[in-house]
């Protein structure tokens, strides 16, 4: 198999991520109060995570970083703890169901920064949008259809000097491309893409003071007798038995990112992204979709095929080369509206540090053939 | 290690747990629209989680088993997804923090059934406590502190009468002792205790038809373009990437469960947790907490000896002897205000079908020697 869909989950993980998730399901106990080493080394082992985590986002504070089950998880409780009814939010059409969805769930008042033809988020179209009750931007730091990179510094610049808290949804770009605490106010992550972990991790990385409320609530092992949990970070968002065994394989992954360093990490991507577009780019049949002039961008390709549907060419490409790619709508419809792909999909590359330009290669022969093919 | 804090994880697990999700980690692509093996063999496994599930609990529709993260979880969203502020729910005073704090959360009028001097629920009670706002009954199948069962077949029935919506919540039961479909309409459970799976995997079984609100939304893999996710379950319960590689540890331990069968499991727990409460029972200076003249009651012993706080007991249980035991108040305070434990909780001996007779004898040898060594 040539495994393309790493912006879905990064299927080949540094070994020792899987080896750390065995090891903690065969000896970690559960974190809390307890006097026995196999507790407490989970409680370490845990902070040794949000560590990891910290270092990687620059941020000074490891207890910033609160752990959930997934970023869907953490958009919700954070949209879910923050945004009312009253609350005005702007937002955007580049983004995923996970942030559209909670904010609907809101009920708030939520406008929308379009795109022009090539996916590029209309910035400038940001202050207009600001009303007396706006209080929110919540958006995403990279495209999971285009890969176009936002530019979160100039939007939380304007933020800044509108007294607008900044939510962004790294879910794609956390460990892909360069990101730190100074890009927003609260970042919503995925443990199983660019971090190399395991589903069933994601989190919330908070800076400075925000006024949560509790959306997720029960044992936290400490306090028992108040009616709620605390509402301090990480305790509000850190409820019930917490992943352990996931979160000492996502420990891994993100030292992995630590040690060979994002940057590089970016340029290797980047370096076989190019390859790839630049080989298919010329073919008369294809359609890319997205900003293939800006340096930085994730490592995605989406394209059709004129003649196929993206599930026709998604099929065509496993079962003739072996070539796992994603077809359909990538759960962001606005994004497919405004490309008029609502009933073709797209077909999405997407890769990692761990493919080769040998199965780039491979990707672009199979697109010849299949074009070629067509006629 | 004589690892005695079963009813927190259960840390000794069969083999196969461990290995399985290592082999996820390395081999699950993500569930959800694709047509590459990394991907669809996902949606089989999970599919194949969910029957193991069912059998289990002798339910005839696997799709009727939703996954989360966490039994806290699984109340967070059935309690929010269906108590109102507006609904009277009995509870009582057994309940872990996982229940009783989302129907505060909920705002509801809340009622509660007491218990006697040994724990056991006060079931008499409930015709007395049911008001014609009465929309549910929320209560645990077993006790996290005394281990006693509660009579939820009498309960349900009841409940059926008054046309009251009974949630069970089975953390410490499920896998452990018999349970089964008819004895609730609503069934939260947790996938690292007694059915030997991994941390960060637990579920919802749901019987019959019952208006679920949303309570967390997000990208489901299909129908991207309404504005939520699907109402039907398990779709409303199960938005973003599953925790797949736990849900596949989670298969072995409920099939490993399913294999020795639940009967033999508790059979085997029963003698251990009897072997131990024997032994200790006539030690003057020892008291114990819940009804031990039942037939049937889950494998815990919590008790207290005179002259230490529980952190002091299970400090020298540790350091002295290796073994494992929790002490504090175990999340249920409305049960420490009832035994008059709150500041010095008590010492939780729960056991597994993994622990050995000898291991036992080492316990009540502990107890012993502490005691005497007490004067």
């Amino acid at each position: 198999m040539i495994y393309f869909d790493n912006s879905a989950t990064t299927l080949i993980k540094p070994p020792e991520v899987a080896e750390a998730t065995a090891y903690a399901v065969d000896n970690f106990g559960n974190a809390g109060r307890s006097f026995y080493d196999a507790a407490s080394v989970v409680s370490r082992e845990i902070y040794a995570t949000r560590m990891e985590i910290a270092k990687l986002i620059g941020c000074d504070e490891p207890l910033n970083v609160a752990f959930t089950s997934s970023a869907t998880e953490s958009l919700n409780m954070v949209i879910g703890g923050l945004v009312s009814k009253n609350d005005s939010v702007i937002t955007s059409v580049l983004e995923h169901n996970s942030v559209l969805r909670p904010l609907y769930l809101s009920g708030c008042d939520l406008c929308f920064m379009g795109c022009d033809d090539n996916g590029n988020l209309a910035t400038d179209t940001f202050k207009e949008l600001i009303k007396p009750t706006t209080e929110f931007l919540v958006c995403t730091h990279g495209s999971n259809v285009t890969g176009n990179i936002t530019d979160v510094q100039g939007l939380y610049e304007k933020c800044k000097a509108n007294g607008i808290t900044m939510i962004l949804d790294v879910a794609q770009t956390f460990g892909t491309i360069p990101t730190n605490v100074g890009m927003a106010d609260i970042f919503c992550f995925t443990g199983h893409k660019g971090l190399f972990g395991t589903q069933g991790t994601g989190g919330i990385i908070v800076s400075g003071e925000h006024d949560f409320s509790i959306t997720k609530t029960g044992g936290a092992g400490v306090n028992s007798f108040d009616t709620f949990q605390q509402k301090c970070v990480p305790d509000i968002f850190e409820v019930g038995t917490l992943n352990s065994h996931g979160l000492y394989g996502l420990q891994k992954g993100v030292r992995f990112v630590n040690e060979v360093g994002v940057d590089k990490i970016h340029e290797k991507e980047t370096r076989l992204m190019r390859l790839f577009y630049d080989g298919i780019k010329g073919i008369k049949q294809v359609r890319t979709y997205g900003n293939f002039s800006e340096k930085d961008r994730l490592p995605i390709v989406s394209l059709n095929i004129e003649g196929l549907t993206s599930s026709e060419l998604a099929e065509r490409l496993w079962t003739g080369y072996s070539i796992a790619t994603r077809a359909g709508s990538h759960c962001a419809p606005l994004l497919h509206e405004h490309f008029d792909t609502v009933s073709m999909g797209m077909v999405r590359f997407s890769f990692s540090y761990f493919n080769t330009e040998d199965e780039i290669r491979k990707g672009i022969s199979a697109i010849e053939e299949i074009t070629e093919s067509l006629g």
